[in-house]
């Protein structure tokens, strides 16, 4: 029994639903082969449960401390950090002449669910590191490159993002931390305030290289004028090597719900009027090369979110196992022997719910993640093309909907224990809280709605929204036969599929009016188009599983295990297509008639 | 601003929606009047303030610890109880004679809702007793209620109800604790080990006054030989004063994610073999005192759901209206200025969602407080029957719709807030995790809705479902004409009553058929019975204050603050029932296909 990501899952998403072997016909991935899959996948399970498990509830109730000195974190993050960079993960992805192992995405998604899992405030510094480490590999100098790269990568030194203040979040556009060329140097004096820095200031590496967004003094307002810099703690001599401190102070630290092991800072640069910044690219461009990186980090949240959300399904699954509680309503007597939970009916409801929403927005995590690998690796132009703007399209989904559904799994986890479900000594309530932040940071659920609705649907004409929902006719079609047991399945996302191309229709008149009043009331519901069109989305994701288990079931050679595995995935598609689908019609239809009664609200009335 | 509670709508929700005052007219509440009403409210709302706020955030930061010899609990949480005893409100309902207050349970609801939404788990102590001393006066002999109920109703005792044991939780009638006849005295020798025992053990009070439910050696199994016992921590005399210490030994702490403040514990009972009970009443009847007590325990955990709700609603509210940031999506004016939070479209979504969930969650928990009232205090026999049967029937709808939208509210309260609502900074988070246990205790959602559709419903011949079908009806009658704006909303529950009723006559088919497996496939889909029954009498609670909301906007002394209020009851009105209540139609198709997802999942499948 797995118990962070069931590897039978793993292994019929990678290699049954998504064929990931196809992806080594690509010369960038031509050295790899299923084994040296498998053998990274394998490791990374066996350091997640030596090193990250053991100390996830010890890092939440020791959160980081400030000392008046130092930020002190329990001793295991470090080591087990160590452990993760010396085995080549923060490195994962990139060329093999930086030490890298050139994996696809999708295998360093598959084997960075098990550390999300494990222990997601733990896991959160080398994810951040191989954040700042990509957008430097993509859009640094070549003497930038030299000098952090190589450390980044092997561990030495640790990234962060540093985007959020204390009065620009969601609305980047307003930040105010401001940049001066320095005219003693190639470098700019960094002015202002940073908050909910992740990772900004620990112990853990030998320096801390923080990406921050700033206005170069006389840019022009909003979102044009930002600029992208690099922000030593210590600053660094052409190969990396540490000089003296940079002017980075902690202002404080930041005391969340959950996520307790993952520092989170408010931070000050240049109060002492000489902080160094080194300027990434162009001016100006800072967002763009920050959002280009943005399906990566949004991939990520997704997918810590459905780890996290996997970790308490595979819980309470094995509580539900074990406990004995209980009888069926129709059986009166009371002396005939209580059941495991797992017998109740309505357990298994809660269960197949949380497996729905966890191996469905698995299964959407991988798939975008190896679209990613096209969008990137593919020798052919035009498959590259449309493999990013299909993977635009379905990030605000992909970061959104593991977010809100995972974390709802995290919720029906702890039900299905009741009271001890409630209590510290079992993992659910730590998930339950860890969870929550996702659905909040790389962009709320909000951002990510509008993010759909006003801009990547219209993106190219809709092309993507065209392929994807041409993808998703293609998986309908193939079960939409009379003899099928899953074509009841394919009708519900058939018609689910009409709506949402009908309504998609109708926005994009409303939003094409180009008055502000309509655009502003079309979009106030982007919310509920959003959950919609994600339902569909991870629906698609379900029938095509339902279907290639139908046709493995077929198949001689599957043993008795296989078997249960694959009816539990048909079960499973049949409870999120029957159960959770449908009331997208609803929705879409409150979408469709522009229903005002949020937009109408007025904030007296409350 | 009110923080906890908003009087306005409490004032609506007495004197408008439920007409309290008719209850002047029964002779229980002969000297109470509007004005004695508003006073107990208003002392209420400043004990609260003043006592229980303060330290709820400390509290749950410094939960109670065992240090080997007792309980340590941070100081203001003593002072706070004193003081709440010291208004009367542990005896509010109780007679004149001894000591109490003779006030409804509408009102005492009213005022316990300011405490619930301060500090719940501070609250949480005086609830529990008062829950003890109502047992006792109701069941105990004379003798008994001498010896504990003078001491609980002024605060001297507390109670506590020990009801789950390691093995026994959802199912009861599995319990192991014995009671044996001690042959020297008119006592029981009890032993056992209770679990999640609230309030079990502390220094707060002079004595704890532990109910058990036990069963007696030779009793017959499951729920028929269950006895109900006073287990006092120190043995009393005759006139309540304290002897020596009886047999209850801690055996630990519960550590849990939320409600903190109030000490959860595992106790033993006759470890060294001298634990004394006192029976109450009949042997083998203690399961029916204990439920019958349970209407109004469960009125207390939907209301404290509702309450806590409640304060994360106004809280986010408060921010929503204070912080900015962002424009509409329409303006790409960057250097415009930002808009308070209040503005954009779907931060009002998620505060109407939360206005719905909680103002309909709090008129729900009066309603069903006023049956309550009704059922005991009206002289008319006939009158106190209808009470009781349609407050039966409501009970799991009371206790569940608050427990699981109440906290949905908190999950909104701190996605308005973004990253400051993930903090410890604003109260938010803990809402969110001390509204956590309440669909939880006092029987989970599953539990309430087996009792509802197992149960419930077909008492009486269903007289309680018809009256309640009557009810609504009515209600729909009044605005279901052409010329009223809210005719849309009487259809939208009107064609839900509709289906509700088909249904339900559906599934008692089933259920009549005898037939173990129907039975067993018909209560699996018992929770989507119960939320879409819970949604359609919620729907009805909105569609009353909607209608009011209307007429009195039509009188011409409504002022403008006035105004603004009833407007905002149309619009969440409009919010609950277009949104919300329509989903009732595919879940109730679910139930009435007898959908068997869940039921036919098995367990091998995971």
């Amino acid at each position: 029994m797995h118990q962070l990501i069931n590897f039978q899952d793993l292994n019929f998403l990678l290699y049954d639903f998504l064929n990931v072997e196809s992806l080594l016909q690509f010369p960038r991935y031509a050295d790899h082969n299923r084994q040296t899959f498998d053998a990274v996948i394998e490791t990374a399970e066996k350091l997640a449960e030596k090193y990250f498990l053991p100390h996830n509830a010890k890092a939440d109730e020791n959160e980081p401390e400030f000392d008046g000195h130092q930020v002190k974190i329990i001793p295991e993050v470090k080591q087990a950090i160590d452990e993760y960079a010396a085995a080549g993960f923060i490195a994962a992805r990139h060329d093999y002449e930086l030490g890298g192992m050139q994996l696809p995405a999708t295998i360093a998604s598959a084997f960075q669910s098990y550390f999300f899992s494990a222990n997601p405030g733990t896991a959160g510094y080398p994810f951040l590191t191989t954040a700042a480490a990509n957008l430097i590999s993509n859009f640094a100098s070549e003497t930038q490159k030299q000098q952090y790269l190589p450390q980044l990568l092997s561990g030495k030194f640790f990234g962060t993002m540093a985007l959020t203040e204390p009065e620009a979040g969601s609305s980047l556009g307003d930040l105010k931390t401001s940049a001066k060329a320095d005219e003693n140097s190639d470098s700019f004096l960094i002015k202002g305030q940073k908050m909910f820095i992740s990772g900004g200031e620990h112990q853990l590496s030998e320096n801390i290289i923080h990406l921050v967004l700033a206005r170069i003094k006389g840019a022009p307002a909003g979102v044009k004028g930002i600029s992208l810099f690099i922000v030593p703690k210590f600053l660094v001599d052409e190969c990396g090597n540490i000089k003296e401190k940079n002017d980075v102070q902690l202002a404080g630290l930041i005391h969340k719900m959950g996520y307790r092991g993952t520092t989170s800072t408010v931070l000050n640069f240049g109060e002492k009027g000489h902080c160094q910044g080194f300027l990434i690219g162009e001016p100006n461009q800072g967002l763009k090369y920050m959002f280009m990186m943005m399906n990566e980090a949004r991939i990520g949240v997704g997918l810590g979110a459905a780890s996290i959300g996997y970790r308490g399904y595979l819980n309470s699954l094995a509580y539900a196992r074990e406990r004995t509680q209980g009888r069926l309503p129709s059986n009166r007597d009371a002396s005939s022997p209580p059941l495991h939970l797992i017998e109740h009916a309505d357990i298994r409801r809660m269960l197949l719910a949380q497996k729905a929403y966890v191996e469905g927005g698995m299964a959407l995590c991988l798939y975008a993640a190896k679209l990613m690998d096209e969008a990137e690796a593919s020798p052919n132009a035009k498959d590259r093309a449309e493999a990013l703007q299909l993977l635009d399209l379905l990030t605000p989904v992909v970061k959104s909907f593991p977010s809100k559904y995972a974390t709802k799994a995290n919720d029906l986890a702890i039900q299905v224990l009741g009271g001890s479900g409630y209590t510290r000594d079992y993992p659910v309530e730590q998930c339950y809280r860890d969870n929550r932040l996702n659905p909040i940071h790389e962009g709320t659920e909000g951002i990510q709605a509008l993010d759909l609705l006003g801009r990547k649907l219209w993106l190219n004409d809709s092309t993507a929204f065209g392929q994807l929902i041409k993808l998703i006719k293609a998986t309908i079609a193939l079960t939409d036969k009379d003899d099928n047991t899953l074509q009841p399945l394919s009708h519900l996302l058939s018609d689910s599929v009409d709506r949402l191309s009908k309504v998609t229709r109708k926005v994009a008149q409303s939003l094409g009016s180009q008055q502000a009043g309509t655009i502003d009331k079309t979009l106030a519901n982007a919310s509920l188009y959003l959950d919609s069109f994600s339902k569909v989305v991870v629906s698609w994701m379900w029938l095509q599983q339902a279907s290639l288990a139908q046709q493995k079931l077929t198949l001689t050679d599957t043993d008795a295990h296989q078997r249960d595995f694959l009816q539990g995935k048909m079960q499973a598609a049949h409870y999120f297509i029957e159960w959770k689908l449908p009331t997208v019609h609803h929705d879409l239809m409150l979408v469709e008639q522009n229903n005002a009664v949020c937009f109408s609200m007025q904030g007296s009335w409350f």
